[in-house]
């Protein structure tokens, strides 16, 4: 029986990056409860992830700095003393990296380089844990795809996400930085944007499913992904940020068994007790850049850390669904709270 | 027997970014002598590779205008209305992107980017002719090299150029920019930057032979490379702009056969009839990021467009030398005439 570890984290100084965010939040309720003194950096852009409801639990035990990582100085004074940065701030949005290419750019590459320098100048030797996404292998070759499988972007999105990946581990190369990179796949549970729909598909769907509206699935709903609960991903985060195996290395995060999307949403709707979806052709332009069927392989991560999921997708959606029930007025914007 | 047949340019209006440039203004000269209308743009950045002297015998042919490729708002004044640009504005050295990486981010990759935009909003039908490097391959799995080999570059300029590069063949499979992509080899000749040793190492090795200065090589000298003379590569960013087979397309450039740094200094020195070299030990930090020996194939473009080498490397550089021999003041610097 896998039982984890976090007392490393304990009076650690720590910064999440994202901190508002869905992921960055289950991390900092985590690192939190781990005894860790955690600093969260987050934009709060609203079409973004950042929302403060999030953080509700934890608001008296965080500090709370609301700026942008495209912001040099305020990044800069923040990075100083910490042992650990989590690094989760990002554009994630691919529709929105088509439509603003320039902005995706500046978020998922610039900044990210600027934080690499600053790090280099400044605290050399944080541990940095930046989570990127499967995304960039695009349209798998073979799968499971594991990290050996060619990058091969078929957005704006996934070209920055490669740069910002690759600065990561020439930083750690040429000049020492302890970074960790982790490609993380298809994640959900409490904490998600749901918004809009411009940030995939599974924080939307569940939103549908919620409120009872009919979920909309391209072609024959046949496409496969695997998916993450994500307390597994922060529990995959924790240990980037303390094993030191992990330094320099790059590993895919990924679900136990693919399902397809119609299966998904039909799981979803048994479980919320509501919902309903159509299966409808694809639309030209989606269909263009479809990647078809893809799943990856969590063997390094797991031969090397000690990671695996733990909540099957039963479990997960329940939790899922519950958070959402009690706290779906939170989560449907515009405004955050 | 090959036979090039540029008629395809004659009265085409055809813009050129870098244009100043070693490979730029060599391409302005043939354009020119095709008949096409051709514009130049060049920053004139001191330290990068324009130099007025480069374009003297076509002054009067050629629309010049000084101006950024950073500079949206005249970049897209010039790319209207263009049939072909050849893309060959960056920055260029590895050393210069470790000591200012935004400034190289800026430059080759979100200039790439808005250049795209740019095109794709007012002039999507024109084909672009990116100049790539084979230098994102980084250290070679296999020799010789070809395009399926996976990028892996070692220093910020590759991560860049590897964006640069995805941008335009993302522009072309979503909006069908015509875009083509050549990776170059170490290329020599006429009009190159002699300036200083931070642009790679043929033209340092030319001008210290020029100079009768001695070349120190790393190591041995036992590490191998491909070269192209300069009007091989014209030859192949001509064919590459006026060839429908090109389009979306990544091509490997490489010279017919490797050769060792210590043998290419030894006919250097033998064909110019002056300079010296001595071997000294690796500096560690150049040592932590050299890539070895490396050299790539062309066959693929030589089987779509028909083009390989025709310049060997005694004819190259008794060419080169010739023209350093009248020119060399001109490539001096610091001052641009």
């Amino acid at each position: 029986m896998h039982v984890d570890d976090w007392s490393f984290y304990a009076g650690k100084p720590v910064l999440i990056t994202g901190g508002c965010g869905f992921i960055g939040s289950n991390l900092a309720l985590s690192l939190v409860a781990a005894g860790a003194r955690v600093t969260l950096l987050d934009s709060m852009i609203p079409d973004y992830g950042g929302n403060l409801h999030n953080i509700a639990p934890i608001a008296e035990h965080v500090r709370l700095n609301i700026s942008d990582l495209r912001d040099p100085h305020a990044t800069e004074y923040l990075v100083r003393d910490q042992e650990v940065i989590f690094n989760l701030a990002g554009q994630v949005s691919h529709i929105d990296s088509m439509r603003d290419p320039v902005t995706d750019l500046e978020i998922n590459a610039k900044a990210q380089l600027k934080l690499l320098e600053t790090c280099r100048r400044v605290n050399p030797g944080a541990r940095i844990v930046l989570t990127g996404t499967r995304q960039i292998y695009g349209r798998p070759r073979y799968t499971p795809v594991d990290e050996e499988h060619p990058v091969e972007p078929v957005d704006v999105n996934g070209v920055n996400c490669v740069a910002g990946e690759w600065y990561h581990l020439l930083y750690h190369k040429v000049y020492g930085l302890p970074a960790v990179i982790l490609r993380l796949t298809n994640t959900y549970g409490p904490r998600q944007l749901l918004k809009h729909n411009r940030q995939g598909f599974i924080g939307w769907f569940v939103r549908l499913v919620c409120e009872d509206r009919e979920i909309q699935i391209y072609g024959d709903g046949g496409q496969q992904r695997d998916l993450n609960y994500v307390s597994d991903v922060v529990r995959a985060i924790l240990l980037a940020g303390q094993n030191e195996r992990a330094v320099g290395r790059v590993y895919n995060l990924a679900g136990d068994t693919p399902i397809s999307l119609k299966d998904l949403t039909e799981a979803m709707i048994r479980i919320a007790g509501r919902g309903r979806y159509t299966l409808v052709p694809w639309p030209e332009e989606k269909k263009r850049i479809d990647i078809g069927s893809i799943w990856c392989s969590y063997a390094r991560i797991k031969e090397e850390l000690g990671w695996q999921p733990l909540v099957g997708l039963e479990e997960g959606l329940e939790k899922t669904f519950k958070y959402y029930t009690n706290n779906l007025e939170k989560y449907l914007g515009p405004v955050d709270i």
